[in-house]
């Protein structure tokens, strides 16, 4: 293997290896050479290779065996990835108010099976870690119960989150952080920030469907991009957009999008960040499922690599911590005045208790370990759930493969129609979000979204297999009456 | 007490007992001897006490309440009440930017002397109380803290909200209440249920600024209706907007309004929510200080005469009990379904651990007593910034008599314009609110509004002073010039 000098030496260890992984020359279940051999292999320390296995490790790609080593992990389901077809180069009012009632099963009975979720049920999260921080904030600042908080955040707690930040690539200033009653209430101020009634905002296609919401709720048009299954929002056809429409912000998730799981490359990133800064355009960054992705260097954000105060970085801790904290933050770059304006009059702040609660989770030393272990977890899930669909599904079913997170992407025989499909699952007490949920036109008919959060229980697999059984009947009979 | 003959009975014991109540051995809130025990007491028929009594009334140093009997309402000084000139009768767009940064001295530095608050200092409320409260609710339901909440609140708090509110005179259903993060969260949700950019919102004037705040950050428009000192928004002025202007909404606070401190006639109450109906208009009662006012019969809300479900209720615990819970609560009535459609899809739920923390503080048996003790002692400092007023402001000078809370609107002398009296005042370290804040058109010049929230401390008599002795130069300066 020759080494070239362009990223780290352990990052092209890694990548080298990942290549013979992928095509097969190190087949699933192999063993590593042990990390000595490689070293000396490779005339590179010990500590170098070790890096470079925890890369792999984190891609998992391979996996640890305590005592035996590092042995070949790739995925067992080897299922074509989703298209994304081209979407209608015009801005559309947005509408979807009967799609969040009837379809994603708001307000659903607890006797049903879902497949709705994209955040951890309690049993990922550490509910006694999260309660211990709450009573030990409340009883250490027991007077901020009785005062209004600031509407920008207590200050210890912005400090903590420009700490975290750090480890999203970016240095940023606690007094430019405003904490938020969520990640979804971070991108509502940002958006009303930067845009008046009847703007144009661009977004990912398919997109988050409370991305959609949000529009709605603020009267602005939705523009759908084309976007990859893999490397996220083509910066191509975002270019022909700006030069024939009046964009105002672009809103995305660049790690581990929502629903595609795609994960924009660290080069794209960065022209995203001067085309904003190019154009005088927001650039509205979701970053919420960035520690969830296993591999390490795509938990840079965009943000990172923003210069001009273009970028507008909006998270939360509720897919990785504790979502019943309701606490998000943002930082909003050059509209950071105007938007601490709107957040003043119309919310206030939070409970400061709460914010300071979350300032000790997020800056205890385990918190790396919990990420870790919360990913493993979670990447197992979806393995599960990949293989049920590769023998469960009507054959030409296509499905993501996302580097982390809790959401695939379904892509049906295109005869099949996944409302109709999730209207037949229903009746069996199975919910599944279908495809046109994600798009302000209604588009992918024959896609599905599957999440794994939410209360996961042995009965999820089998409701899977059954949601295969239907798709598969409901195909035949649709082929017949053709 | 030994009775002369010099004048009638009736006025001899009605006398006696105004000395013992501005002396202070009656103290404000006490009760009088009943009728009948007075009579026995003094050997005089029951007419003759309640002529006494009736005195008293009418000195405003007692107060009837219906079958509870007659309570000390001192007030020391007798200023004259404010005067609310006639707005005009269009709606306008709001821009109040400028005073919110400027002048309400957000981001205040610590050293200032502030009269910018009308919510209560810590030092009022029982920062153990309410953190022994979430403490518990922390312990008892850890894993709601690692769950997303139900967007309309926790089902038990909302249950608890439904309880309290029949001392609000109301009889809600549990599955109507929504939980908000704030009052004012409740009121912008409300709004955005009722409106769209544009539309025109009647209110008082002056109003609370908070309110216009909110109207300009919907892109609504402001309708100042004429608003009585005492008795409140004018339903008669109300009425005449109504027929010519296209009024979607009526916000107002019926009980001790901001900044004025009235307080609706309950047969007003019911004939606006007659009128809501009649029009079909949505109004949007703010109830924040309902359990501060001193008169029992004044809690009940214009909500509780609604037959049609055209009064939204808006209210939180914010002035009560604990500011830094962030939580509030609504019901939307008519609106019901498409308010919490927005609630779900923009803001989600708030924090259920700190929202059953609520449902136990408020249904402690406690909590009526900790109330009474609250407006006790807020009034005391009511009638020291009044007497501070009397004898330090200019002469001419008018001011509120409110029944309750925490705020007074001073009415200076004509040729005083407030604005530059703020300036002054800030230059001296003291921040006060102009009347100009109050209103969507700049009204109100030559008024104050004196807020004794906040951190009061020994140090505000002196600074009150301070503001009456600038007053009076400035009005010489102005006088010298003319």
């Amino acid at each position: 293997m020759a080494l070239d000098d362009a990223s780290p030496l352990y990052l092209q260890i890694a990548q080298q290896l990942a290549q013979l992984i992928r095509n097969g020359t190190l087949a699933r279940g192999e063993r590593l050479p042990s990390v000595r051999e490689m070293a000396r292999q490779h005339g590179v320390a010990q500590t170098t290779v070790v890096q470079a296995y925890h890369w792999l490790e984190d891609a998992r790609l391979v996996a640890a065996r305590p005592r035996s080593g590092f042995f070949v992990a790739a995925r067992l389901v080897h299922l074509p990835e989703p298209t994304t077809p081209r979407p209608l180069r015009r801005p559309r009012e947005v509408s979807v108010d009967w799609l969040g009632q009837r379809i994603l099963g708001r307000d659903q009975p607890a006797d049903i099976v879902s497949f709705s979720s994209g955040t951890p049920g309690p049993e990922l999260f550490n509910p006694d870690r999260v309660r211990r921080a709450v009573v030990r904030a409340a009883q250490r600042h027991r007077n901020l119960l009785c005062t209004y908080p600031s509407s920008s955040g207590h200050e210890d707690a912005r400090r903590a989150l420009a700490r975290y930040a750090l480890g999203l690539g970016c240095t940023l200033d606690p007094a430019n952080i405003v904490i938020t009653g969520g990640c979804m209430d971070s991108i509502s101020l940002c958006l009303r920030a930067v845009t008046q009634p009847g703007d144009v905002v661009a977004l990912e296609s398919p997109t988050h469907f409370s991305f959609l919401e949000v529009l709605q709720g603020l009267h602005l048009k939705a523009l759908e991009i084309l976007t990859h299954p893999r490397t996220g929002l083509s910066l191509d056809a975002l270019q022909l957009a700006l030069e024939t429409q009046p964009v105002k912000a672009v809103m995305l998730v660049p790690t581990l999008s929502n629903p595609l799981g795609s994960c924009m490359p660290q080069a794209e990133r960065k022209r995203l960040a001067q085309m904003a800064a190019r154009h005088g355009m927001a650039v509205i960054e979701d970053a919420i499922y960035n520690d969830l992705v296993e591999v390490e260097e795509m938990r840079r954000t965009v943000k990172s690599y923003d210069t001009t105060g273009h970028v507008m970085l909006c998270d939360s801790f509720s897919k990785t911590l504790a979502p019943g904290l309701r606490l998000g933050w943002l930082e909003a770059g050059r509209w950071a005045d105007r938007l601490r304006a709107i957040k003043d009059l119309q919310a206030g702040g939070q409970s400061a208790v709460l914010e300071l609660a979350l300032a000790d989770l997020i800056t205890q030393a385990g918190h790396a370990a919990a990420m870790r272990q919360l990913r493993g977890a979670v990447a197992a899930r979806i393995d599960e759930v990949r293989q049920v669909i590769a023998t469960h599904f009507p054959p030409g079913t296509r499905v993501s493969d996302p580097p982390g997170g809790l959401l695939l992407w379904v892509e049906l025989p295109r005869a099949l129609d996944s409302v109709q499909l999730h209207d037949a699952c229903l009746a069996e007490r199975i919910l599944v979000a279908p495809g046109p949920v994600f798009s302000a036109s209604g588009r992918f008919r024959n896609c599905l979204r599957i999440g794994v959060g939410g209360d996961w229980t042995p009965a999820h697999l089998d409701a899977l297999k059954t949601v295969g059984r239907l798709a598969s009947q409901m195909l035949r009979l649709t082929q017949q009456a053709a």
